[in-house]
Order: structure tokens, then C-alpha cells, then sequence
């Protein structure tokens, strides 16, 4: 089986902006960015790794969030999906915005100009590489034991990797909010169907998720 | 983790017609009802089982092949699914339609009124039981180990465990056909809305999806 590189439930709004301007330790997407809006649809599934109460909803979202983790040996992030951290590592004992327990459970490549040894949080040990796409993508690829391996975000990493031509398969939901400023994604999804095949569906939650895999 | 009950990935066409009447070997599936035309959606995914190339899409609907062994421990089948032949098994060498390594890869719960000793093909061993609904339901929930049993079909099983409220969840794909006469599923999805949410969803296909769980 060949190795891909995937984008997997990555949340835009419809104007494609995934994130705000001005990141921080308690406004972690930034701006008027709300997470909530974003990932309404994925909490609301049955099988949301986060889910505190049992139910939720067993319909096609519902296959997007259990197969978060099928089939994927490692992750790659940008620094700021780590932490709000900038500049050299302060040291203030921070491991990360998932508690002791981070749902990634595979190696993470965590890009930083600003290299550091790796940190071990319960199943998951993030690598802190200062690297271009394609390096940080060779180490990934290896890390991941001959599994695929997810990009994980932010917005500017997988924009990094969609300019790289590294991406080969993307899954990334629209959420029926605007918000005008931010960081963006794509102007509008046809921008890729150049490289990509696209198919766009709704759900029930007025999510437009679109699929993008090679021509 | 509960052991749930699922129909995956089933076909019926636009006016709810799964088979017809008159299976043979020639025709498995009976009357002028065409798997090809059921099934072209799932055979056009990258992850469909039985591909000879390579390629296929990775669309919404690569995620239903690609989730049908995810988290299943057993199947049921009627009789009808695993062969041609009616009233005593005759001494055919028969071992199901699909060859020297079926695709279930776990026990097999086949209902029939003349049991037979259990039969290993490849991965996959069929036990032939004269049991209810419920009576072959606690038998699969046994030999799926904590994992959850699907309901494979055909039709009439499907019915039989629908109207025993035995499914937990189920996957229904409505292909873009009419055949007018045959074994039926339903006269439409909305007749089993009393006990189920309902998802439709509308592929590139002009497949239309429905999900169903339990309220």
C-alpha cells in the first residue's frame, strides 16, 4: 500500500476562513473565530473522541469522525495548533492544548523554527522540526511505519502543503457561518480543481463537506 | 462498548426493490435486478474490495467501502445470500459465491432450516443455524467478541431483523433505477422514521444515502 498524505475534517467557514488573526492562550483559533461553529457537526457525532455524554448522531458525519484515526501513523502541525506560544520555547511546562491524553496516539511532527527534544504526552510523542513541507514530510512518512499520514492544520500549514503539491487527499467541511477576516483557506473550493477531483455534499447539519482526492 | 447492530451498505433501488424472486446460480440476485446498477457506486471507490485497478474515488462514498469491516466482529446472512440452492443442502461442493477468500473475514451466522456443520473459507467460517431472529442474533453476538454483528442481507433478512427491532443503525444506498416487481425493503425510507433518525444524503453518484439510528 502506498503512503498518503491526507487532510482529514478540516473545518472552514464559508467565506474559507478556518482561523483569526491574533491567536491566544484563551482565544485558541483567534479573532471572531469560534471552534464551536466550526465543529458543531463533528461533536455532535456519536463517535467525537471528546463526547461527554452518550447518543449523538450515527449519519455520514458520523463516518468522518470515526475515521479520524484509521489507517494514519503520524500527524504533521504548524507551531500554532500546538500552543500560542511564538519565539523561542518558554519554559512554562506547556504540553500542548489536549490535557494528558491528546487524541493524536501517533507520532506528531510539530513545525517550529525553534527545535527542541521530543515530548512525550500519553500515547502521542510530538518531534519539534524546524523543516520545509517536503523534509518534514520524508521524517512524517517515516514516523508513520507505512501508514498514511494526516495534515493536521493550521490553516497556514495546509496551505504550505497544498502549494507544495504534497496534499493527496483532503476532506474539509463548510460551516454555514462567515465572518469576513481571517485566516483563509481558499477563496472557494474550486480553486483546487485543477489538481483535484471534487465532490461536494450536504449533510443534514447544513454542512457542505468537500472531498478532494489526485486526477 | 456496546455491541450495536448494523446494515451496511445496502442497495435497494428508487422504489425500494433489493432482488427479485427467482435467484439462481446464473442470477444471483433474481428477476431483472442488476448488482452492477445496485452496486456501481461502491465498486467505483478506491477502497472497494474486489478492485482490480488501481485509482477509484475517495469521495464521501470511499468512506462507506472503506468502514465495512471497521468494528465488526460477525455477519448474519439468510440463506439466499450464501447460495442458490432450497431444502437439503445436496452434495455440491458448494462454499458461497465468492471463492477462496469471501470478503467477511469473520464468522458468518447463515439462517436456514437444515443446519450443516460449520464451514471455513479463507478467513471467513460459516455456521448454519435454524434460529429466529433473536435466538441468531445472541449466537453472532457471541462469535463477534465484543465487536458488533452486521446484517448482510438479503432483503428478506433485513426485513425479518427490522421488523423484530433488532437494528441499531443502518446504511441504505438508493441507486438511480427502477425495477417496478421484486422483494422490496420498503415503499420509501420514511416508513421506518417512527423508530429511526433519517439522514439522506445525495452523492456525485446520484446515489442517495440513507442513514437511519435508532431514536
Amino acid at each position: 500500500m502506498t503512503q498518503r498524505v491526507r487532510v482529514q475534517n478540516f473545518g472552514v467557514s464559508r467565506d474559507g476562513i478556518a482561523a483569526g488573526e491574533d491567536q491566544t492562550l484563551e482565544n485558541p483559533f483567534g479573532g471572531d473565530v469560534d471552534p464551536g461553529a466550526l465543529f458543531s457537526w463533528a461533536g455532535a457525532t456519536a463517535s467525537w473522541p471528546q463526547r461527554t455524554d452518550p447518543g449523538g448522531s450515527r449519519g455520514v458525519e458520523d463516518y468522518l469522525t470515526r475515521d479520524f484515526a484509521h489507517g494514519i501513523g503520524a500527524e504533521i502541525m504548524g507551531r500554532n495548533k500546538f500552543g500560542p506560544q511564538r519565539g523561542p520555547w518558554p519554559e512554562d511546562g506547556w504540553r500542548g492544548w489536549w490535557g494528558e491524553e491528546p487524541p493524536f496516539r501517533t507520532p506528531v511532527v510539530v513545525l517550529t523554527h525553534h527545535e527542541r527534544p521530543p515530548l512525550t504526552v500519553g500515547e502521542t510523542t510530538f518531534h519539534f522540526l524546524d523543516a520545509a513541507p517536503a523534509q518534514a514530510l520524508a521524517r512524517a512518512l517515516d514516523l508513520a511505519d507505512g501508514q498514511d499520514v494526516r495534515i493536521g492544520g493550521g490553516v497556514t500549514t495546509v496551505r504550505e502543503f497544498l502549494d507544495a503539491d504534497l496534499v493527496d487527499e483532503m476532506h474539509v467541511a463548510i460551516a454555514p457561518v462567515e465572518y469576513g477576516s481571517g485566516l483563509r483557506l481558499w477563496e472557494r473550493p474550486e480553486d483546487l480543481a485543477d489538481r483535484f477531483e471534487l465532490e461536494k455534499v450536504t449533510a443534514a447539519s447544513g454542512v457542505e463537506h468537500c472531498f478532494f482526492w489526485r486526477r
